[in-house]
């Protein structure tokens, strides 16, 4: 299943994509909640979900023009980032690739969705892409080894992790830098494990600017894969379903280039991984 | 007005805690959401808890067998944490103090209430306190000057900012260091700003293990102290209501005592503020 978050008409729904169109699961399902993220905090949600897959007719097709893209999941329990996580864009910044992730959280306020503007803040023109493959928790996890981890993962999606440089690097700690308003793009599709490789492994990540392609890797070059991120998150915590672990980025960001590239106003950033759709934003300023 | 996030008997409630005892806000008006947080994420959660204090009769004071006290707010927003905002806290950890502070985020999973048991993890001895002032955002907040920031904080209360210490040093991030299940311990009142001096200044901190004074600090101490720490934060993202700003910890932590004192089972840390109340958890083994 592809699922998104929709508002149409300015009302929020739940989309289900197929290839003959999209639907709206709560025609289907009324009784399914207006967002994504919580029915997704539950236990059963991709049952219900399943479910309300299995009554689409006709009548709850969607038409294109007045649906507009919200953040995959608007509020999730927790975000959690891992920096330098492919080996070559470790190298580009200046760190040989690490024995512990790097990890770090982001906040919803600074999500959008796909096709939503990425914000360009009034303080900084240093606002960077990295795109990014990221998974979603279905089963509440902790101390979960590495062997049984693909178990607790409910699907997959991309995430563009926007950064503004110069303030990720104004004190030791990354987060602020990693959490201006409207700079983490998240979507377009919440894509089932069922429809992916196991553990999305093998997947080409590719993320172009303005057509051209920036950023070229697999998935199979994660130093941290999916089922080791969820062993090393699980030895210290809870992952409950619906939280969010957003794998880290290949190289080829934009402060790393000589020049250096950042994003400016009506630039377009593109995240694509095989099998899992386009993620694709415009800049402007706030 | 003080509140408290309550469980009676199983139940979650919002407790207002008066100089006659603690009474049930839901029995006054059971029109409130059952829990504080989602209070408090309203733009007049404060408006409401205040009429239904006014209601308040002797029918709904709480009898304080059946009541345990949970995280403050268990979900909010974001949980902004600010490290080495004391002086000598930063001293002790080897640095001058910052130019731009240093930001993390914690994740609700860490949270605990008051007298509750604070987790020493399975996989580390090294859990360390940090006893805090945090507030409350009561309205959304963004490009706010420190002048004007004040009139945005909702109220004040305490927090354990436990951390792993060994933890948070394996890697460049702070963030998994600090989000162990069970190691923030957050409350036991809201204390809405009107009861305390503006921006909470001029306070002394205290944090004490096993009866033994290990912290002592004034937020008159505070390097970016509220009001600047709302601009600061604010012209990067938006505040929300029921948003947490954890302060900083005054000097004294464990890990930087010689020799270091780490937490371990059956240990009592309490932390207070004056005014504040105190915040007190034991420490048992996952």
């Amino acid at each position: 299943m592809r699922l998104s978050s929709l508002s149409v008409a300015g009302v929020e729904t739940i989309g289900l994509h197929k290839d003959d169109g999209v639907y709206d699961l709560r025609i289907a399902s009324p009784d399914l909640p207006q967002r994504l993220d919580h029915l997704m905090m539950s236990d059963d949600g991709l049952q219900r979900a399943t479910r309300a897959a299995d009554r689409i007719t006709n009548d709850c097709r969607m038409r294109d023009a007045s649906v507009a893209y919200l953040p995959l999941l608007r509020n999730p329990g927790k975000i959690i980032c891992v920096g330098r996580n492919y080996a070559a864009h470790a190298r580009e910044g200046g760190v040989e690739p690490l024995a512990y992730p790097d990890l770090f959280l982001r906040c919803s306020t600074s999500l959008i969705g796909h096709e939503c503007a990425m914000v360009r803040p009034r303080c900084s023109d240093k606002l960077d892409y990295e795109g990014e493959l990221a998974f979603v928790i279905g089963r509440k996890a902790r101390h979960v080894r590495a062997a049984d981890a693909h178990d607790y993962v409910l699907g997959y999606s991309l995430f563009n992790e926007g950064t503004i440089r110069d303030y990720q690097r104004k004190s030791s700690q990354w987060t602020i830098g990693k959490n201006f308003d409207g700079t983490g793009a998240f979507g377009p599709f919440l894509v089932t494990s069922d429809e992916l490789p196991s553990g999305a492994a093998g997947l080409e990540l590719t993320t172009r600017l303005n057509g051209m392609e920036m950023q070229s890797g697999n998935t199979d070059d994660l130093i941290f894969p999916v089922d080791k991120l969820i062993e090393i998150l699980t030895e210290c915590m809870t992952l409950e379903p619906g939280d969010v672990v957003v794998t880290g980025t290949p190289s080829g960001v934009g402060y790393a280039r000589t020049p250096p590239v950042f994003l400016k106003p009506g630039d377009v950033v593109e995240v694509d991984i095989e099998g899992m759709g386009t993620l694709r934003n415009h800049v402007a300023d706030d």
